[in-house]
């Protein structure tokens, strides 16, 4: 949690720490000085509060040294600075700067290739072709149960966005969301061995949206619906529900929710706390927030008070949405209408989907004593964790950033959900599987391992995904929501 | 082109060749005998009309040796007929049947995969996903053209159908027809290096199919309609020609006309005829068979006649589709109204793409000298080759099938076809391009290699996919279709 300014005897911006998201190589031609030109020019980047990585020489001559170097940085503002400072070096020419995340983006972030390669085969032709392959698709005409297994549907999922809600990013359309798609489908394949398909679409229209998933619904076995908006996320995901026989998972909700409600099973069991005598206070309540707040609630928190822009939501506050309707029937039972500040004081837990800056010092202050603080807004937190922590009635803050302990990362959560959902083919994610992913998420940590910085798994954890995938398939089993009871555990 | 029949002393009936389409292992528990017990097995199946392939043998025992046998039959109810014989014999068990065609389907033909592995690198999913992801989603958000660069978009092809015409199994729905689609997208891979996803459409209305595919068209570089039944697949394509800025293609219409034509080019330079003056009669004016006369009749022959089921297309003939009225106002000059085989009399290119039988024998005997016989119905031909290559006036055989000589592939097409249309962002696929792809696919036969049994290039030689991507692209540049014009040659 160190800030980088530290390193940088200057007066810098207050900075995150450098990161691959902000790396990028500069090509240099270092004109040769008494053996120290390549020093000075890594002193430049310190001075500057940059991180120097990886330093290759790809030509070296009598008068100069080209050299690639590997740079992070905080962001885009402190990488224009960093090369600022090194264009300003005598003896140093800039040839190139490469960014590496562009880089990285080239040519699109996934394959699509064939699961028996036809490698010059003739024979292999044949059968996965003409004309072998009309035997396999008469099959399944007469019985389409045999799609899951003979085609793609059984282990594959559309990731579909309209782009009206890209990361921090907002309404920035569907062909720009693109590269989250993607990144998406390659955390699918990373953690759950699922072909995930991007289809980001080109409208807005909660109806069109609807008919168009309906329409492309034969080929998937699950879809993930990505980044869309209040409230258009509700009709289309309720709708689809309803309507489609293979789950429809607004990941955005659930996930989110599913790792919070772990996190806050084990951020609970660290303080010594019990949900049903909690006070929690939740900031921001949009589709993330109340997918939240429903299972806080159904987890048995009876004390919750949860916030919009215009303030605390209560039974009668004039101009709720649907959702927040139903939030005001379920929770802050005494119509408490006052301030944030006033609503978190003796709160045992602050729970945060909002935006930077949300929360004040001032207020944790009078908060509970082991208080736990779940600040996700993304990319900056509603509070500094490096502020917080030095309260001294604060026991556990969590983000959704890696550089912190307790990342509350949705990856934890829907490589497994899904995969369990294909492994026993869910009829449909409900509440109680939801919450059964919580508790078996949560248990991955175990007694030894739960700590005031350690309350949930990492997501390169194999046993979080194991974990969420198995209980996904157990609690379908139990609840009579899958449609392959043969299988007892996940395929991870 | 010989018969299995001759193989075997039975009196069997007419079988095309044993094929790796209908192969299947038996698992066998063949009783000891005086060593002669694999003998007889392999003896039972010769006997059937089936080929013996690979033997394996996981088991010895004293009394029985356990053996998988590969087997090559005709059809499946060839398959049927050998595993009966083999179940006659006394001193064998059968312990199991597996089908390699279904084998080979198992879990689905294609798969995701991230371009660059994450392989548990946080480095590298801090910049495949969040937080690195942003700044490539706000570049595309000012400037959409990069999602070119930066996205899948540039090399993806979505492969559409709504089941209406699956291969010759007709109106089987989008679910049977996956199989074929995720076929197409393997040879995408094998043959032109592109993304291909299978999007089977649960709605056969022509209208919603279009709305559909302009909803997903963002993530895709160009899309392919397949096996959409006309006259639906004419308005779909026309629309979204219109309406997309990607290029849409119904390939069973244009794959198709384009190997007809280059195959049309050859016969005509092994035969010494030319096509201004050759008599071309068309069985069979569906989708295909109607791009096929266009394409014909674009590249001079000027003596065509079509017909449907009904007969000759004259002009003024009742009950003409569209479609066919165009035909009748550019071909059959002399409003020839009588039947086939009379319009057979002194033609020199027969082109079927109709049904097994429409072609007699007989008829054949009356064509021109150096006769050009297409007989491209799948799974089996107008005429069989057997027959028509015995006639002295037959010079050119074709048919759809691999099991001949002048198999007329559009695997031979639209992999080097789209692959060109995304290396230079080609706006639209036009007629002119199609003329060039073509020829410069009937080129890929050097003057030496031309015979009347090699008129068309193999499917699987590389030198066919990269004349016909390179014809894309060049003839792109010159028709001013390009939005790539520094790219002279395809990528393959």
């Amino acid at each position: 949690m160190s800030q980088t300014d530290a390193k940088s005897g200057h007066e810098a911006p207050r900075r995150s720490a450098p990161s691959a998201s902000y790396s990028f190589t500069v090509r240099l031609k270092i004109i040769k000085q008494e053996g120290r030109g390549l020093s000075k020019v890594v002193s430049a980047i310190a001075d500057a509060g940059g991180d120097t990585g990886d330093i290759n020489t790809p030509r070296v001559e009598d008068a100069f040294v080209v050299r690639d170097i590997l740079i992070y940085a905080s962001d885009a503002e402190h990488a224009a600075l960093i090369e600022k400072k090194i264009r300003e070096l005598d003896h140093v020419e800039v040839i190139a700067v490469s960014d590496m995340t562009f880089k990285m983006h080239l040519g699109g972030k996934i394959k699509v290739l064939p699961r028996v390669p036809i490698n010059g085969k003739r024979d292999v032709l044949s059968m996965v072709y003409t004309p072998g392959v009309a035997r396999v698709c008469a099959a399944i005409a007469e019985d389409p149960s045999k799609a899951y297994a003979l085609t793609m549907k059984g282990n594959a999922v559309a990731v579909v966005t309209d782009g009206s809600r890209i990361l921090a990013l907002g309404n920035i359309g569907p062909l720009a969301g693109l590269p989250v798609m993607e990144g998406k489908a390659a955390l699918f394949c990373e953690f759950g061995n699922i072909n995930a398909v991007p289809i980001p679409l080109a409208t807005q229209d909660p109806l069109e949206i609807i008919k168009v998933i309906k329409a492309i619904a034969p080929a998937f076995g699950a879809v993930n619906l990505e980044d869309i908006a209040s409230p258009g996320c509700y009709l289309i995901e309720d709708t689809l529900r309803r309507e489609l026989d293979i789950p429809v998972i607004h990941d955005d909700q659930h996930a989110t929710a599913i790792a919070v409600m772990a996190g806050a099973i084990n951020a609970a069991r660290v303080t010594g706390k019990r949900l049903r005598h909690m006070k929690v206070v939740v900031c921001g309540v949009g589709a993330a927030g109340m997918a939240c707040c429903k299972m806080l609630i159904a987890a048995g928190v009876r004390n919750l008070i949860g916030f919009n822009v215009n303030g605390a939501i209560y039974k009668g506050a004039p101009n709720l949405t649907e959702q927040e309707k139903w939030l005001s029937e379920n929770s802050n039972r005494r119509a408490f209408k006052g301030s944030m500040q006033d609503a978190l004081k003796g709160a045992d837990m602050f729970l945060g989907l909002s935006v930077a800056g949300a929360l004040k010092v001032e207020w944790i202050k009078g908060m509970k004593d082991k208080a736990i603080i779940f600040a996700l807004a993304n990319p900056k937190a509603e509070v500094a964790p490096e502020e917080a922590e030095k309260l001294d009635n604060v026991a556990v803050i969590a983000t959704g950033s890696s550089a912190y302990a307790n990342q509350v990362n949705n990856a934890l959560v829907f490589p497994g959900m899904f995969r369990g959902a294909l492994d026993c083919r869910l009829k449909e994610m409900t509440e109680e599987v939801k919450m059964a992913i919580a508790k078996a998420l949560a248990a991955v940590v175990s007694r030894t391992q739960l700590h005031e910085e350690y309350i949930l798994p990492d997501a390169f954890d194999p046993a979080a995904h194991k974990a969420v995938a198995d209980a996904v398939v157990k609690a379908a089993n139990e609840l009579g929501l899958s449609r392959r009871p043969d299988r007892k555990t996940s395929t991870l």
